[in-house]
């Protein structure tokens, strides 16, 4: 407590003079800063390691000479890809002229600004949108933000080495048009400027470095208190809504990741320029909330790819950025020195150096991965994310269960989806996103098509589908208005975690509440129970999907396929993407279906009917580009039901060893589920294992509470417990 | 020179002393082995390591308790894996035995051989199979010749601690009964034990061990030299037919490690009780050859996929033991303690010890996987393997060119197929088998009728089938009775690696050769020309497909594909096992088809024809059992022709980095092919690249010879070079 009331003294000191004196560098960076990384140099191994590769990386830009080209290109085109290559080789150079106090950084960094400042000022809308929407450097004016935070710290490197004059140059015509572009330079601009959105976060912080570099109070105004200075938007609006109180960003973890890029970096910043307002430590240091649930949210350094989300790690440099930044603002969380030495990276700044410094001097401790519970919404009552973890290392099994709110323009119509990791890789996927970043070719990098028309449809998704429709029937007002409600969660006791959350808003008539509980038995992996409970008045249809990654071992019902022409599943709702591939019904009490994923066993047990369809599908229909990739599921169909139950077991079983040659344990742990009891009330499901032993699952199905006792009676047998559910064992 | 006559003269002598004395040990180890690996142990950690692990498994083997079940079951059913998990526990605990010298090992092994004496004579055909092919332990009697294999060392491990009536039991009860069974059971099995093939050698080694263990002298020389003792068959004539002069064995790489295992082992035997004979210097080293083969035949650890084959590595328990006994064989090739360092595994043998021992002695050098051509047929005459490498490391490029025999009844019919791997990765796959080792649920763990219906027809793979037909009509005798022919190969210049191979067999009136050349110029990564000529008098339908592994970037063609329907793209020969997904006609001079794999890009460009057809197709139709992977397929289509030649490029290029969210080089750096000269005597390509460098490739088309002097004007220009072929830089 006093190392940090110190640090934060000391912090408020520093800042105190450069403000006063307006020096330079006074972004990420400050000369004291720099004075103590220099101190340094060639002490900290991994950090000399970060610093190395951006000299090398500015050595090698200056060798490569300076193209600013037109802006023609999308995503991923030359033009596209040259000036994310010109930001960064700015951002590199002016670190290296700091670094090494050697001109010919700074003067690298000047050149290219000149070349910048030459062609700025004439600047149209770019060809590749629409001209109200289009960026200047880049198709979107996201990018041309991420450019000028780039560049500022660029200019901010090598200030002292410039001339007057090219202060002048560069602050007319670079950075005072593009701080004027982002806020003020549209309609659309203008209303993404006070947008509660990462874009908006991206354009304020913008704004606000460029503020802060070329000396307008404006413009830092701006940034922090909205285009009107009035706090109906702004970066500090932004930190009250766009995360919840655990620190969970509306968006989804994918997102996350990019918008915590500027929250932290602009944090920084004002704790060098601005330390009286204590960023840092806002809404009771949000940003180290929010570092840690963004680490929360992977797998095996892998992000969940919750929402619209590619493939992304923890080892991306925003995701370094945020630790180095959070280890800075509290040193006491010491689990983030393993997160960051996994990264093998620092940002070149007093989090990364200390961060470094830290791991140096020994003071690592692992980060434990545990279930956690986060709440989405600004005040914390929109739903949340659950995730359950068994097991230790990068091999454990880790369960999401999303019961969110819509998660603004990137959500999708997802409620009370899950998703399954084990053993390494995903093993119940979520689609993310139709998107092919960076891909030019591929609809300019943006999202394609078919990211509305599939990937965020509800059938793309682990969750029910009524009556082939999406949730809130595919409306995003409607759909952003309610959020699901979670009913209770318990990660506390491992031998048997449980979430249960309900949606009573996606679907008219209709509400639908999950509960899933991970089971910890004698058996080496877990076994996951999924009570899925529908009631409705009226009669429906209901699909619950499992898009399962791996290979088919074994169903225990015949599979009748189409062995010569293949059709779509339906007309829409993401339906007309999915090829019908096989269609059976159930033989027996339990319909079994079994794959493999590497060299692990994954049985999916769903309690039968006769009305039950089981559908085997493939996605890629009506994909003119073959955007979407062709994965597998397999949707469980209750044709027509008013109230409807479905109740599945997930074990996780053997061994399929290919280069030892040995097979072990393939078949199924659970060999019976009975449905005991299903009202209002309670629903009770008992699992009769394979060696014999009983487990008994009883969940509240509403009057939730911890501390209420219960009492029921099934099969001429007592129970009483005391909370939301119990497991008894053999009894 | 001196080291390996002094190695032989040891070994003559130890095992001459065994031999008259009729000691045991007297199979894979000797009493003399045994104490040296006594002395040495807790000295050499790797070595310790997998004692400690057969001790281990020794140990839980005991606790677990003996079960000898009735053989009921399948491959990766019940008793089938028991009764291989007994034959090793009988191998660890008779290991253990000899290591320790506790008499619990030895008691194990005669525990559980007891129970096998009361069962085997009583034990009819196996009910999984026919019974005129079953096995008795196991469905098929390959696996009662492993299950002896391991029975017969546990028993001469424990040997010397058993009762004289315990011996007299189990040579009555087990030895004597599973020998004369393999050998002499029945039509069936007295045809394999002279075949050649693996299941011979399994058989004739399974004998062979019983023979020696129990000294029983028919039995010994039944193995080597075949039922009848004259020659016609046993592991001599298996050890002359089955492997060609360079190590290459006739199945392909997935057999040959597979086959390895008793080939070796019983070599190492031979040694030791009949060292006059050589054995491990015979055909000039054939073991080694044959280890080395293997190596060469991976990628990354991985074996190439060619024939019927799944996934198996290096790290294979038959791999290890091949290369113990190699680099016991010949201990100069120190590169093999690279390959035994990454296997991390001995076997407890002379080999092992020795193996492990060099190992500690920092004798390690690296194993260099360099380009090599391995020939087929026992005499070498039978066509052969090409294996083009570029680049080092585990991300290099290897592409496999085979021109080979059918390769016994593991072959394909798949002449002139070739395969590549890069940046880690199957780039061109060969599918392989359809089969699901050990998979109980899937036909028994056996090849599935889809093996042969889709796996073993040309269609399947990356060569060119005619008018939808399999090479030799699918007619394994015929196939089995034509090799392809290898014009010429030159491995010799790294900056242009050439093979060159024509098959006029395959199909009646039509012969074709193919050139492929592996060119390296400054960019990156290599450039592969692909010339597939194909000459023939009458008209005929050309497809030849490429399996690429990846996610489709871009074409230059307009795609039509198949938004609601999908149908079979034929009737038969593998054809009705594709779904045609899209079909295109060129728009330009090349067709060009790029995809990506992990982080790089590769473009395939074809010299386009106004009739050729671009097919998308993806495997899985008429699959009732979903028994075949959905991979992708593109297939260039010559509807009609006679002479017709292919003439492709592929190219490996850029980056595609989604955690540093960077692309660069998604482009082709192709811009232009031209076929200048395609005649009987040769055929001229001009690549022009992207960057201006052009390369004028020449190859003969008859008239081989790499001191011929040749001469041709193309494009108003004279050309002149020695040899099979040249490469033009810039000419």
């Amino acid at each position: 407590m006093r190392i940090r009331t110190f640090i934060f003294l000391l912090f408020f000191m520093v800042a105190w003079d450069v403000h006063a004196a307006l020096q330079h560098p006074c972004l990420l960076l400050t000369a004291e800063g720099v004075e103590t990384i220099k101190a340094h140099r060639g002490k900290l191994a991994l950090f000399d390691q970060t610093i190395d590769r951006i000299v090398r990386d500015a050595d090698k830009a200056i060798e490569m000479g300076i193209v600013v080209p037109e802006p023609l290109d999308n995503g991923g085109g030359y033009s596209h890809e040259k000036h994310k290559d010109n930001y960064y080789a700015l951002y590199y150079a002016g670190i290296a002229y700091q670094i090494t106090g050697e001109g010919k950084y700074a003067r690298f960094v000047r050149d290219m600004l000149v070349q910048y400042a030459e062609m700025i000022p004439g600047l149209g809308p770019h060809p590749c949108n629409s001209p109200d929407k289009a960026g200047r450097l880049f198709f979107q004016p996201l990018n041309d933000c991420v450019w000028s935070c780039f560049a500022s710290m660029a200019y901010d490197y090598v200030y002292d080495w410039l001339s007057e004059e090219e202060h002048a140059l560069f602050e007319k015509d670079v950075f005072r048009p593009m701080a004027e572009f982002i806020s003020n330079g549209n309609a659309y601009n203008r209303q993404v400027f006070d947008k509660m959105h990462n874009h908006g976060t991206w354009a304020n912080v913008a704004v606000g470095m460029i503020g802060h570099v070329i000396g307008d109070e404006t413009f830092v105004e701006q940034s922090l208190y909205g285009l009107h200075k009035d706090g109906t938007g702004g970066y500090m609006k932004q930190l009250d809504v766009l995360f919840s109180p655990d620190g969970y960003y509306m968006e989804g973890a994918y997102y996350q990741r990019y918008a915590l890029w500027p929250f932290v970096v602009y944090a920084q910043i004002l704790e060098h320029n601005h330390p009286e307002m204590h960023v840092s430590e806002y809404r009771d240091g949000i940003f180290k909330k929010a570092t840690r649930a963004l680490i929360n949210m992977s797998y095996n350094t892998e992000l969940f790819r919750i929402n619209d989300a590619v493939y992304q790690t923890l080892a991306s440099l925003d995701a370094v950025n945020a630790v180095d930044a959070s280890y800075l603002f509290d040193s006491s969380q010491k689990d983030l020195l393993s997160v960051a030495l996994a990264q093998n990276n620092f940002i070149v700044s007093d989090g990364g150096l200390r961060t470094a410094l830290a791991i140096a001097h020994n003071e690592t401790e692992p980060f434990l991965f545990k279930s956690c519970f986060l709440r989405d919404g600004a005040d914390g009552t929109q739903g949340g994310l659950g995730v359950m973890r068994s097991g230790e290392g990068e091999r454990h099994t880790a369960l999401l269960f999303k019961a969110t709110a819509h998660g603004q323009s990137h959500g999708h119509y997802d409620k009370l989806s899950v998703l399954l990791n084990d053993n390494g890789h995903e093993i119940l996927q979520d689609y993310g996103s139709v998107r092919y970043l960076n891909l030019e070719p591929r609809e300019g990098g943006r999202y394609t098509k078919e990211n509305s028309s599939w990937a965020l449809q509800t059938i793309a998704h682990n969750t029910v589908t009524v009556d082939g429709k999406s949730h809130f029937d595919g409306n995003f007002e409607l759909s952003s208005r309610h959020a699901s409600h979670v009913n209770y969660y318990d990660f506390d006791h491992p031998e048997c975690q449980v979430m249960s959350a309900s949606e009573n808003h996606a679907v008219p008539g209709v509400s639908m509440t999950r509960t899933i509980a991970m089971i910890k038995t004698d058996d080496a992996y877990p076994l996951i129970l999924d009570i899925y409970k529908i009631k409705s008045e009226e009669k429906h249809q209901y699909d619950l999907p499992y898009y399962y990654v791996g290979t088919l071992s074994s169903t225990n019902f015949g599979m009748t396929r189409y062995p010569t022409q293949l059709s779509v599943l339906g007309q829409d709702n993401g339906y007309q993407h999915l090829w019908l591939e096989g269609k059976s019904a159930p033989l027996h009490k339990l319909a079994e279906m079994t794959w493999f994923n590497e060299n692990r066993f994954y049985s999916l047990n769903t309690l039968a009917d006769p009305e039950m369809e089981l559908l085997f599908v493939r996605m890629g229909a009506n994909d003119p580009n073959m955007n979407i990739r062709t994965d597998p599921g397999y949707i469980i169909r209750c044709p027509r039901a008013d109230n409807y139950t479905f109740v599945s077991t997930l074990d996780i079983h053997g061994e399929y060893d290919l280069v030892a040659e040995l097979t072990a344990e393939f078949e199924t742990k659970v060999q019976d589920i009975e449905l005991l009891l299903d009202n209002d009330q309670y629903t009770a499901v008992r699992i009769s294992k394979v060696d014999g032993q009983k487990l008994l699952f009883v969940t509240l199905n509403g009057a939730y509470g911890t501390d209420s006792e219960h009492r029921i009676t099934v099969d001429g047998k007592n129970y009483s417990w005391t909370g939301n559910y119990h497991l008894f064992i053999n009894q």
